[in-house]
């Protein structure tokens, strides 16, 4: 932490400020004279500095925090490493395909996109049986039945299953059905939930809010990671900028960044960004060749009847060619990690 | 729902489109041939609109939604009206000072706060037993026993108690204890937490979530309306935006829009916007000024000791004084709705 | 300029960095040894340090800056002032009204307004001769013919004008004619314009850029400031945010902040966040109680024949009743700066 | 132009709406009843509408435009077509690398990183004569002096010269020596500006506001086309979002939006989002991937000498290898445009 005095502070502001720190025994004000300003450095414990209310000292201009929010997501603890997961490993230089419908709607719908994905060379199956939606009117999922039609399209086609948790409740449930869990966007400062999701033990799929910075994602990470389940996978979906052309600004900046920044793996969401199928494809190669360790994207056997997010669910039929395009794409990017990048 | 077609639309495209609203029976589509391009008005059940798929048919461009998404909160449905909480009325001409600590911290603390803030003229107490906290590692409340503090702050000066709920497995021993039970804004999407404070029948202060568009927030008021739980009030307590002066951008404008949209109050937090305490008294005085119905304010006896958002608690000391400002500028405003004015 | 070291930082990086400090004659490199990391201060004439590229050194984390970005704008320099303006103050306690159409269209119809809103009790008039227009199919203002009736306006009402420099090849004109030359939003970082304004002499009403830092406003100011031209207002005129329910979104946080900042007046522009008549009133309500040193807001004697901006121009008619009701609220608001509020 | 009536409306209401359009001989008001409302589409001349005020008849929700605002940037007027630039093709199935430092520094500087970026492959040199700087007291370029170096380097290398116009006054100078005039993204609404880059028959290279929407940047390349200038690239550079994690948020989503709406070129700048040099490479590939016809980058032979965006820049020794990767991506993307991908 380092308190910034105003230039206009007063020796004895400046002390004062000095003082304070130093009735902490785990503190050490280390006191810098600029040309303009002063700054002291509170050197040691720093987490004790937030009681200490330095910003109502007298000349105190600011207090600036140096050190990183995020402990055990942070790639100086551990390394790049990949997860593991139904004897599929995420990370680490494969590039996973993550397909299927936004929604679980019905058996048949559900078995023939899976098996379409499935042939098509996806690595894991999506679908929802809890979904969020911003209207309590809408369609909220077939719940455990939903359930169960996953299990159904994982027996026949061998893919592990990915499907949201939105309700603590249902953990138990979800964990029973789901080889990943899904936190989707509007949950991911749902700390309850989080913590939830840490328990089950199960692998855990935590997508950005629309308005989290990088820092808070990897914050959002740390509640899980602390439970013990060390297999979490980051996912950008878009945020909300004050651009509308498209459903949201697929940020995809924060690949690398997080990259750098933390040791688990970093999946893009191009279907919501996109908002719209033809979008879809050229937003995926681009989430290919930025780095990122795979890609989650809704797929459906007829998206005309889908019964949310029709526009942006590409067709079954089409699906084998497009993951073909995306691996062309990711089979270029070298495998070193953007920090090794000049 | 209006189907804009491109400019480039064929006849047979235009048709199709008319044909295809024609298969649902409650619909009708209607034609508007303007002078660059067609639009195709769907007529009658809309919501049946978005399960056809139109934004995939050959010539369209794209689908335009013109009722609003909210149903219950609409101020269509009923007018403005005020609420009636713990003998206390909330809207409809008065303002109303909720005001109290960030977090509940000790017994004396709590008590020497809530005693000020009551001598001050404050209306309801507000404080937090259950925090929610970016990080995991941070302090994150002395939960029940926080609430029985809070409890026997309201024994000692008649304030109903406003306190967050952050957890549903808590929902039953917060509503045994609060007046109004607070949703934060990390939380104004998670349903399953909306529909359980909606449930609990007591009434509810819900906060903007920091990038919800104010559709979103009134969607959300109708996850608590439709448990039949009508006393909701709207919280404006800042957005995230690009700028980082203050802490968050305080969204003023938001409160008239939503008083022409809505009948329910809409009170204004200034503390978490602000960051500092310096920018309290002014965004508490505009507050009163753009026609809020109240303010929730976080207030300290020292906020120097304080355990979080020290920088931004008031003293309790000033508290009277600070009221006094707020409520000279409340009282010279014309209860005349923004509607009314031309 | 501190440079923050990462954690994994080696003693050889950290010395490589005091080093290249040491290397200008004018820095000094001072060390402090953190818990987790070490931090080196530049001390001296940081602005040195941009150019030595420490970002690029092995181990470092990134740069930060402690000093403010702009100078003449400054409070630290200068102190709360007001300007005076053809026999007006501007800021010093008094609240200013500017008023007038957006566009002056006609002789008639600027003359009305003119005299409209001197009798509502206006201190200066506003309305454009050159518009800055989205496209450039729209119309674009009268030009020269603009300039003088708004001179006839002012010669029948003794306010001064206030009108805007839209293109540099204009200022001998728009400067003998303008008594506050208005630069625009769109214009705020067109730093060739910035200068000739500087340059004219005349005042200006500089508005934030829609996605402008206060910061960057502040910096602006100084391009004016820098050629000797102290009379500068700041103008906040709303930002661009995530959300479409108003134009813009009005920070009025901004308010404060610069007053904290700067010595320069503070202007609020109420009508273009609002985009619709009927929440200019609260707003402009708002900005008094904030603290604003005025308001320029758009009056219109029809607007429903108004060119451009239509919905959110008020009734001349209605005038002298919103002026009143807004001076009602400059009017209790203590003289106190933001600053001296506890 | 469509007029959503409030649900409210009465029949006079509608009435009057229909009847107002009718007063304009170009215009036709036809009745849509929906089941909740009723919309009133406003046909024929809809530049029209603007003028006649509905937003302010009784029982008026809001006015809906339809059509699009930008007129010869739509890819409905022409179709995707490559430009010509000093004997090279820009879009149309190609991909262009403008590759040099931020600022002419010096005869040294430009010329030996203007053989390097040769010798790498790429299409044309990019270096700053004069630059917009958001402090009047930081470096603002070289002026003529710095133009002659570029033309030296043109001399040397063979490459087309892109280089900024910042102000009108040096059109004349700019256009002799400059084969591509950029224009930055601070002035995308300098319309004065735009229109002496249209007028000066130099090809432009576009940048996009950091806060300007899609629509708003069509608009402003409509201000260059109109004066009879067509080789005009549009250039995403990163918009302003509410996270800081890099320097701006590099919206590569327009780019197939852009794609989708306008004959234009679409070129990326990487540099100025990645604001660091390890992130550069990533976010280059990523606008291969995605569609880009090109990209901008900033090359320095010592970026730890660089005057302005050292961190950066990157190494002219390393930009063959750079350029090699980059088209590797681009090579494989193919030639279809995003409306042809299902």
């Amino acid at each position: 932490m380092l308190v910034v005095m105003k230039e206009t502070a007063s020796e004895a502001e400046i002390q004062a400020v000095v003082t304070k720190l130093e009735t902490v025994p785990s503190l050490h004000g280390q006191r810098i004279d600029g040309q303009d300003l002063v700054v002291v450095a509170a050197v040691g414990d720093t987490a004790a500095v937030e009681g200490l209310g330095l910003e109502q000292l007298g000349g105190v201009d600011r207090v600036v925090a140096i050190s990183k929010p995020y402990k055990l997501a942070s790639s100086e603890i551990g390394q790049q490493k990949p997860l593991h997961i139904a004897g599929r490993q995420v990370g680490g230089g494969t590039f996973t395909i993550i397909a299927g419908p936004c929604t679980v709607e019905s058996r048949q719908q559900t078995l023939e996109t899976a098996a379409a994905v499935k042939a098509g060379g996806a690595d894991m199956l999506r679908g929802g049986a809890y979904k969020p939606r911003t209207s309590p009117f809408a369609f909220r999922g077939l719940g455990e039945e939903g359930l169960q039609i996953l299990q159904e399209a994982r027996q026949q086609t061998g893919l592990p299953i990915v499907t949201e948790l939105v309700d603590i409740k249902n953990v138990d449930l979800v964990s029973e059905f789901a080889d990943v869990i899904q936190i989707g966007a509007r949950n991911m400062q749902n700390y309850a939930l989080l913590e939830v999701a840490g328990k089950s033990g199960i692998p855990v799929l935590l997508k950005r809010g629309l308005s989290s910075t990088l820092n808070e994602l990897l914050q959002a990470a740390d509640y899980i990671l602390k439970e013990g389940n060390e297999n979490v996978m980051l996912c950008e979906r878009g945020i909300r900028t004050f651009d509308t052309a498209m459903r949201f600004t697929l940020d995809l900046g924060s690949v690398p960044w997080l990259k750098s920044q933390t040791h688990l793996p970093v999946i893009v969401d191009p279907s919501h960004a996109a908002g719209e199928r033809r979008y879809v494809t050229p937003l995926s190669r681009a989430a290919a060749a930025v780095g990122a360790d795979g890609i989650i994207v809704e797929v459906h056997q007829d998206p005309s009847q889908a019964v949310c997010d029709a526009a942006q669910q590409l067709y079954a039929a089409d699906f084998a060619d497009f993951a073909q395009q995306i691996r062309a794409v990711a089979e270029i990017i070298q495998p070193s990690s953007p920090q090794s990048i000049s």
